[in-house]
């Protein structure tokens, strides 16, 4: 996964256990991807002081998910229903046989269960 | 949903952010169902010394819960999931049409990946 990505994943999750102030600085510099720079005139900081808030924040949502691991999980959950998906979209196409469908769904509707 | 579930699954989703000595207490209460003076008696502390703790525990992870709301997400997510497992038997019970389980399916599997 690519590194934006993965921040705005951290983020989404766990960004609600930031303090208002490192959500806004963090939200500047990784959602709307202005520069240190910018952000730290705007927020009337250093430069090196939004570099440091915001290294800060990157390791305290990583340290929730080393924790939780709730990206993760969430992430597998979505690639088994994106299956689901294909499954249902292989079927639609090739007109292939619904008790095979049924029982391929199945089979991953009951892991996504024990998953969750 | 009854306390002890609810207590039980903010346990699974958040208990790892309680530290090693809340987790043993609030386990021994919550999960493995001991009194309090049989837990204050175990780890040499007041009745009331656990009785907080379990209650501030319980803060705790419902503080991170009112924040980041992953208990509701994966109810209402393992909900859907269900919903797919009862399209299934339906279908292989009573031998539905096999085009409308799948639009049934397509539709709640859209819905789960919006909510993920």
């Amino acid at each position: 996964m690519n590194e934006i990505l993965e921040q705005t994943l951290l983020y989404d999750f766990y960004g609600e256990l930031l303090t208002e102030h490192q959500k806004e600085i963090y939200e500047q510099f990784v959602l709307e991807d202005f520069s240190l720079s910018e952000i730290a005139e705007q927020a009337g900081i250093s430069r090196q002081g939004v570099h440091d808030l915001v290294k800060r924040c990157q390791k305290t949502l990583e340290g929730y998910e080393e924790k939780l691991h709730l990206v993760e999980k969430f992430l597998s959950v979505r690639k088994k229903v994106d299956q689901i998906g294909e499954i249902l979209t292989e079927y639609e196409r090739e007109e292939k046989d619904p008790g095979e469908m049924a029982a391929r769904i199945r089979k991953i509707s009951d892991m996504i269960i024990e998953e969750l």
